[in-house]
């Protein structure tokens, strides 16, 4: 069920680890699926003769980290596969290639943590890079290969028409555009856009030609309507909880309806268009995948509360108080048993979405 | 007087910066005397044209970075020499030089704080990098400049022969080697020339040819003896009131004998020794400079035992109970007073070493 994904993905500036301690890691998982891909595409693409060329240091960026350990995981499998390219195109080669990796997070991330749960043996150096991948992190032409997952659904910022109240997408009683007026909708849609391509301008600075970059993110099937993913019902329960515990008096309704989730789920369409009219990368791979196997079976419903809960607790945190924000998953959770059926017929094959792209 | 620095620098693992909110940033005004040396250095020393041949980005190394700010001040400087350099030698060159400036120390360092305390608009790309500069923190030949200020006098570990009851080396009544036995001094002087090789032979493998290293430390005039520094006094004293105490059963013997600071302050010709018998570096400049102007008055005790204990707490925490080392450090601070005329006596000036090595 990869809508699912798009709730238990780790944001890349409010993730609690704290909340993971005894359930499935679902974001490893996931990459699990779309690890042989990345392989094929660093194998078939990206030319690591030339990259090596001028120095023997390979430089990757993985953007939007967290506190490992998927992206420790992540990027030994991406240094291994660029080191089995290098001996496929160089086999008679006595240099090594080094690699130094820069990962990225919003400075409220918590490096300590990341920084002391590196692994001991790794093959590669390991840098720490605070700041927002919207705008620039690296030199020009510095960076060969970057990595973003589960990172760029989040949007830099909740779309400004959401906040004002005399406008059409004042998002009354809702707090997503889960089943929303199409104002709100192509808000949401339109900050994606701004974000995308603020995202993609830094990054065709930073990468030098012929560098790749992999994004992994929640997809939405083009043509599909955003309210058959089970995400929605997610955020269409969660609302709907907040409104009960607004009619109770718990809290104001103004606070719920001034209160919106900034995550967006485009579909490969809209992710080619940004890409194209960017028109600084030229598109190896844009696929719909299945995420992980896990979610075949039964969802565990206090697992998969946990995991959105541990992903979107800051966001929420900013808003809310404590002893409201317990209240609203402690419901959330009872709400989301009694209709586990519902959950359980949300769409989820192909609701991954893969990008590979080449630096022009 | 210089000698204080090497109590008031700042550890690059165990320092504690809430102690410091209002007394003086001797640390800065240190690090100012040998500004304009450093800048001389770039100016004479540094072919930034060069070092840019193949790329127009710069990468600088700070180790020992700490939590900032002095860190901060001296990346804008050696940036601002470094741009001044290029513009010198390269009148015409429409090349606008990047700079990106990794900052290192022990992963036990709050990046956390480093990071969110960066300056906002600043002339340079920023990374954290987490680990002991006695070993590999980059990959090779990636660096062109390394900058460390007070953090070479804090020796990888306490000497192990220190450890041993039964050998000469057994620091009895003492935690420092401070009016120590020859067998004492030889052990700390034998760690200090060990961490150093690995020191320089980890630099010599990430510096590039004709790349820059400057080392800021404290240093002891040659031929004079350590105790007639300010700061044996301080190491003295520190040892006679912990023994005090443990006469009054506050602490046992045997737990103040196995407690030594791991702080050497060389000699400009041991240093010189050091560098030399690694063979990768010419020294370009390796001299006494008389630190900041401010410790020409009257020391001001209660700043200063603050400054040490910002600075060394975490030794002490490892090995001894708060309720000790808050006795310890009232009681030092009321018997320095009572020796204040002892201490303003202490050696003061050419008692920090600058050290400026080029990478053959």
């Amino acid at each position: 069920m990869q809508s699912i994904h798009s709730k238990i993905s780790f944001p890349f500036s409010t993730f609690n680890p704290r909340r993971l301690k005894s359930v499935p890691n679902w974001q490893r998982l996931a990459a699990n699926v779309v690890k042989e891909r990345i392989k094929g595409a660093i194998t078939m693409k990206l030319d690591v003769e030339k990259l090596s060329s001028t120095s023997n240091t390979i430089y990757i960026a993985d953007l939007g980290c967290a506190v490992g350990p998927n992206a420790f995981d992540a990027m030994q499998d991406v240094v291994h596969f660029i080191q089995q390219k290098y001996t496929l195109q160089c086999p008679q080669s006595n240099t090594t290639l080094q690699f130094l990796v820069l990962f990225n997070d919003q400075p409220s991330n918590d490096f300590n943590t990341l920084f002391t749960s590196l692994p001991r043996e790794r093959p590669y150096y390991a840098a720490g890079v605070p700041g927002s991948f919207h705008r620039r992190l690296f030199p020009e032409s510095s960076i060969h290969f970057v990595h973003c997952s589960y990172a760029l659904h989040w949007l830099s910022k909740v779309p400004e028409e959401l906040l004002d109240k005399n406008c059409g997408a004042w998002n009354k009683g809702r707090i997503h555009y889960t089943n929303a007026p199409n104002e709100v909708v192509q808000a949401y849609a339109s900050q994606f856009a701004k974000d995308m391509e603020e995202f993609l301008c830094a990054r065709a600075m930073e990468i030098v030609t012929g560098g790749m970059m992999t994004i992994i993110m929640p997809g939405l099937p083009n043509e599909m309507p955003y309210s058959q993913l089970a995400a929605s019902l997610m955020y269409d329960f969660m609302a709907s909880t907040f409104m009960d515990m607004a009619n109770e008096g718990l809290v104001s309704e103004d606070e719920v309806d001034s209160f919106n989730l900034p995550i967006y789920t485009p579909s490969p369409a809209e992710m080619a268009s940004v890409v194209e009219k960017n028109g600084h990368f030229s598109i190896e791979m844009l696929e719909l995948t299945n995420p992980a196997s896990l979610v075949d079976g039964p969802v565990d419903i206090k697992a998969w509360v946990i995991h959105v809960r541990a992903a979107m607790e800051g966001m929420f945190i900013k808003h809310f108080s404590t002893d409201i924000i317990d209240e609203m998953f402690d419901r959330l959770t009872k709400k989301l048993f009694m209709f586990t059926e519902q959950v359980e017929s949300g769409y989820k094959d192909r609701t991954q979405l893969l990008v590979v792209l080449i630096r022009k």
